[in-house]
C-alpha cells in the first residue's frame, strides 16, 4: 500500500484504535509513549528491528527526535506534546520526513484562547470571549462585559472538564483565581446549550475536507459519556461550520470539531481537535470508513474514504472506571456480550481507576428506538448509572396499547379529527403487534395549518420513516402532508356521512403529477398499518420475515374456517356465526 | 472479560483476523507457528514474557506441548494440525486445558472420507461417494456404481482444489492414480451443481448452533475468489442444513460449511471447515458480529453474539498473488481505496507468489446492485481478470431508458397487458432518474396465472424490495401480487374503455382488511415511480435527500412561472401556453 512509516505520539487508546486499524492497510506505525506495552503497542509487534517502539515521553525532545528517525510521517493521539519540539524536528528534516497536523495547528489547539481567536478571524460562531489575567479586578471588568454566570477557563493543559470554573456570583471570584490562577486564563460568556453536538472532519494534504454525519454527545462529569449518530435535524448546517473550521486549518488528518446547539437552533463552536476523537469512535462499526482509517488515508496522501453511516442508527458508550475495580467493567462488558448489535473494545490497560477510559461499546441498530432498546440494560448495569439517567437516554418503549408515543417512532399517525380515531386506531394496533415504533395525535390541514406544515417539513429529520395520514370529506391533510416531506405518506379515507367515502378516497389517490399519496381502502386503518410495516421491510429484513408469519397466519385461520365448514356443514355454520 | 489465554495454532491471515478481534476484548493470545513475525504475530506484542509467541510447525507434538503450558484454550486456524498429539496433550491435561474443535471432529475433517461418512450417517445430504484404493480395478468398479465423469479425491492434506482429479473416460484412470496415488483415496459421483454456497456456523460449548447468512461462493482455479451475501433463495433450507451438520460436531467453535446447490434446488454438502473460513471474511464489516470474534467467545463460553447482517448486501473479493509481483497487489488496493463502503486486508506477508492469498477486500452497499457496481472497477483491475468475469459477477447496469432490466433489481414493473406500457413508461422514467435498479415486464392475472404466481412468490428472495403494477378494469394484478408477497406493492389503475378508470381504481384499491395495495392516482405512473422512491428511501439516506432535490426542482419549476406570468402578463400567457 505504502513504504511510508508512521510514527504516533502518545500510545493510549487512540494510538491502539489507529495501530489496529493501520494493520488492515499494512502501514507499519512506530510508538512513542512511556511503557514498554501500554494500550497501542500491545496492537503491533514490530516486523523489523527498525520498527521498535520507544518507551518515553511524547513531551521529550529527544525521544520525539528519535521517532521522527525511524519513520517518514509523524502524527499525535493527544495534542499535549510538544509543539515547539515537533515544529523543530520538522524544518530539520524537511525533506524526508511529514508532520501532520502540522505543529502550528497543535499550538494554536493547545492555546484555547488563540483557537479561539483564529476561529472568530475566519468568521467561524463560537461564544463572546474575553483574555483575562488572574486578578480579581480583571475578571471583574469581564464580568461586566459578559455577565454572570462567567466560564473562567485555562488557555492550556484542559481537558475532560479540568481547567474549567464556573463564577456564578462576585464572591466566587477569588475561588475560581485559587483553582486556576497558575494558569494563563481567559473568559468565556455563559452559554445554556440545549444540545452538545460533534462532528468529526478529515482534511487531506491538499486542504479538501470531508465530514461525517452530526453527533450527539453527552458528558458526564465532563466526561464524554455517550454518543448518539445520526443527529436528526440541524446537520447541514453543523457539518458546513465544521468543515469550514477544520478547511482553516494547517496540515492533515481527521479533526474532532465540538459545537454547542442553542435553543433558538444557533451553532456555537467549542472546541477543536487535532485527533480522532472519542466522539467519532462509532465510525468504526457504523460508517463506511472509520475516523482512524482516514486519519490514516489524509496523512499518507492516499484517497480518502467514505465517510457515509452504513447501518441507520447507532450509539456509543464510553466504559469509564468508577472506582479501583476491573469487576465492575467485567459485569458491564458480559452484559454488552448478550446483546445484539453490539461492539465491545477494551484498551488493554492493566489498572481501573475512576474517571479512566477503559474501554467502549458501540451499538448498531435499524432504527433510533432499537438502539436505545439495547442500550438500556447497559446503562441500568453501569455502576455508577441511575434510573433517571436510564430514562432519560434509554427510555423504556411504552407497552403496547398505552396510548403514548414511542420517544424514537418510525411511523407517525395523524388524522384530521378526533372522530376518524376509530378509523385509525387499528392502524396503531397493527404496529404494537409488529413492535414498530410510533406516535399518534390529531394533524388537522384546514383548522391547523401551521401545525401541519410543522409536522410535515420535521418529519424525516425527526428520523419518521413513513406517516398514514387519515381524513374525511375534502380530505387534504395526506396530500398535503406528502407535498412537504419526501417519506412516503399512507392515505386512509375516512367515510364521512355523505357519498359513502367515495369523496374521501378521491380527494385522497387522484394526487398531481410529482406529490404521490399511497392511498388505502375507505376505513381500513388496519391495511394502512400493514402498508408501513412492509414499507418498513425495505429497510428491516427482520420485519419482511414478520410480514411473511402474518400472512402465514392469516391463511391458516381461514384453512380452519375451511375444515370447520367442512366438519359442521354450512347450514349449522352459518347459524353458529350469527 | 476473561483471564483465559487463549494458544492458537497457525499464524496466517485467519490466525491474525482472531487475534485482531481478540484484542478488543482483552483477550491475549499466543501464535504458534514457523517464524517470528507472520500475519498472526505481527498484530499481537506478547504484554507479558509468559506470552511470548512460539516459533515451530503447528504439526510439532513439541511446539503444541510448549503452547499448551502457557495457555488456558487451545484453538486451530488450519486443520492440518497434529490432531493425535493434541488428543493426547488435552487427555494429559484435562483440569486446566480446553481444546475447541475437539481433537476428534479434527481428525473427522482431516479425513474427507470419514468426514463423508459421518454426514452420510446423520442423514445430512453429499453426494454419493465410495472408498477406493489406488489400483484401476478399484476405480473401475467405482465407475461401475457412479458412473462418468466420477471425481477421485485425495482423503487427506488436500485443500483449494488439490488433491482432486476428475476422470472423464476410462482411459484417464491412470493419470488420475499417477496424480493422486500416494495417498489413500475415495470417489465422489460427479454432481454438476449450479451454484456453491456456504454457511457459517458456531456452536457453543454446550452444543447450540446459530448460523450466519447463505453466501454464495464463486472459486476461480479451484481457490475462493468471491463472496456474495446474502445468497437470496434457499437461505433457511440451506442454514437449517448447516446448522444440523455443525450440531454433529464435537467442542465449540466457528465452522465453514460449503454447499452444491443443484439446478432443482437440491442441496448437498461439500465439506465442512473446523475454524474460520475465507468465505465468512465479510462479517467482520457487514454482520453484528465477525466469524472471528463468535469463534473467541463460543471457546471462552462468553455469549454468542448475534449472526445478522448489518448492510443490505456485502461482497468480498480476495487478492490473490498472480506473479511474484507485489505491485498488482498495490495497484489492486490503490483502486479500492477510491471506491466508497470498500475495506481493504492485507495480511502483512512479506513476499507475493501465485495463487497465495495476500488479503481481501469487502464491498458494503444498499442494494445487490450498489455492491456490484461498486466490484466492477476492482475486477476490471485484477491482474488476471478479463471482461468476460467482470460482466458475469459485475454487469455494467443497463443505461436509463435502455428498454433493458438491471441484473439486480430493486423495483419491479409489471403490468397486466402491454396496452398499460404507455401508462408504465413514466414510473421506469422516474427510476431512471433516480439511479434505481429496476426490470419491467408483462404478467397478466387473468391470462398468465401460473406466471403472477411464480412472480410475486419470488419477488422477496430475488431482493425486489417495491413492486409497481398497473392494470385496468377488472384490475386484479397488483391485489393478487400483495397477497403472494410480504414486500409493498404499487397499484396504478389503468383508465379502460369505459367507466373513466374508476372501475379500476375501486379494484386495486379496496382491498380487504390484511393485504394492502398502496394505490396512486389513475394512469399516473409518474407518482408510482415517485412512490417508490419514498419507499426505498425507508432504507437509504441518500435517495431521501435526492427525493427532497427532486421537491425542491419542482417547486422552483412552478415558481419560474408565477415570474413569467407576473412578467408576461396572463393575457400573453395563455395565448403563449396554447
Amino acid at each position: 500500500m505504502t513504504d511510508k512509516v508512521v510514527g504516533i505520539l502518545g500510545g493510549g487508546q487512540l494510538g491502539r484504535m489507529l495501530a489496529a486499524s493501520a494493520s488492515l492497510l499494512n502501514i507499519k506505525v512506530v510508538i512513542l509513549d512511556v511503557g514498554t506495552a501500554g494500550p497501542a503497542k500491545q496492537v503491533v509487534f514490530p516486523v523489523s528491528p527498525d520498527h521498535t517502539h520507544i518507551d518515553g515521553s511524547f513531551a521529550d525532545p529527544d525521544k520525539i527526535r528519535e521517532l521522527a528517525s525511524k519513520v517518514s510521517v509523524l502524527t499525535v493521539e493527544i495534542e499535549h506534546v510538544d509543539a515547539d519540539a515537533l515544529e523543530a524536528i520538522g524544518n530539520a528534516n524537511q525533506s524526508r520526513l511529514q508532520i501532520h497536523p502540522h505543529p502550528s495547528t497543535i499550538k494554536i489547539i493547545q492555546d484555547k484562547l488563540r483557537q479561539k481567536e483564529m476561529l472568530q478571524s475566519h468568521q467561524l460562531p463560537v461564544a463572546p470571549f474575553l483574555q483575562v489575567d488572574s486578578t480579581p479586578e480583571s475578571i471583574q471588568s469581564a464580568i461586566g462585559t459578559l455577565g454572570l454566570p462567567l466560564m473562567v477557563k485555562s488557555r492550556t493543559l484542559a481537558y475532560d472538564g479540568r481547567g474549567n470554573y464556573v463564577v456564578r456570583t462576585i464572591d466566587q471570584i477569588p475561588d475560581a483565581i485559587k483553582a486556576l490562577g497558575n494558569r494563563p486564563l481567559y473568559v468565556e460568556k455563559w452559554m445554556p446549550f440545549s444540545k452538545e453536538v460533534a462532528v468529526m472532519v478529515v482534511r487531506t494534504i491538499d486542504g479538501d475536507v470531508k465530514s461525517y454525519p452530526l453527533v450527539e454527545t453527552i458528558h458526564k462529569e465532563s466526561i464524554c459519556h455517550l454518543v448518539f449518530a445520526p443527529f436528526r435535524g440541524v446537520a447541514n448546517r453543523a457539518r458546513a461550520i465544521a468543515e469550514d473550521a477544520v478547511r482553516n486549518m494547517s496540515g492533515a488528518g481527521i479533526f474532532g470539531v465540538e459545537m454547542f446547539l442553542m435553543d433558538d437552533g444557533e451553532i456555537l463552536i467549542n472546541e477543536i481537535a487535532p485527533r480522532p476523537h472519542n466522539s467519532g469512535h462509532y465510525t468504526i462499526e457504523a460508517c463506511e470508513t472509520s475516523q482512524y482509517e482516514n486519519h490514516l488515508r489524509a496523512i499518507l496522501g492516499l484517497p480518502l474514504g467514505s465517510t457515509q453511516l452504513k447501518v441507520p442508527s447507532t450509539a456509543m458508550l464510553n466504559i469509564i472506571g468508577a472506582s479501583s475495580s476491573m469487576s465492575e467493567i467485567t459485569s458491564l462488558t458480559q452484559v454488552a456480550l448478550s446483546i445484539p448489535g453490539v461492539s465491545v473494545h477494551l484498551y488493554g490497560k492493566s489498572e481501573c481507576r475512576k474517571g479512566r477510559k477503559m474501554g467502549h461499546i458501540t451499538i448498531v441498530g435499524e432504527s433510533d428506538a432499537q438502539v436505545r432498546s439495547r442500550l438500556r440494560p447497559l446503562l441500568e448495569t453501569l455502576p455508577n448509572g441511575s434510573p433517571e439517567e436510564t430514562n432519560a437516554y434509554a427510555p423504556a418503549p411504552p407497552g403496547p396499547g398505552s396510548g403514548f408515543p414511542d420517544p424514537h417512532p418510525l411511523v407517525g399517525i395523524i388524522m384530521g379529527s378526533d372522530s376518524d380515531l376509530p378509523v385509525m386506531l387499528p392502524a396503531a394496533r397493527i404496529l404494537d403487534h409488529f413492535k414498530v415504533p410510533y406516535e399518534l395525535t390529531i394533524v388537522s390541514a384546514h383548522r391547523t395549518p401551521d401545525r401541519l406544515v410543522e409536522y410535515s417539513r420535521g418529519a424525516a429529520s425527526r428520523g419518521l420513516r413513513v406517516i398514514i395520514a387519515g381524513a374525511g370529506g375534502a380530505a387534504h391533510l395526506p396530500g398535503m402532508a406528502a407535498a412537504m416531506t419526501p417519506i412516503p405518506i399512507i392515505g386512509v379515507p375516512v367515510k364521512g356521512s355523505s357519498l359513502d367515502g367515495v369523496d374521501s378516497l378521491h380527494s385522497i389517490v387522484q394526487m398531481p403529477r410529482g406529490i404521490p399519496v399511497a392511498t388505502v381502502a375507505i376505513n381500513n386503518g388496519v391495511n394502512a398499518g400493514l402498508l408501513a410495516v412492509r414499507m418498513l421491510s425495505v429497510g428491516s429484513p427482520s420485519l419482511l420475515i414478520a410480514m411473511e408469519d402474518y400472512m402465514k397466519t392469516m391463511e391458516k385461520e381461514v384453512l380452519e374456517k375451511v375444515d370447520t365448514l367442512a366438519g359442521v356443514g354450512w347450514e349449522k355454520y352459518v347459524v353458529k356465526r350469527s
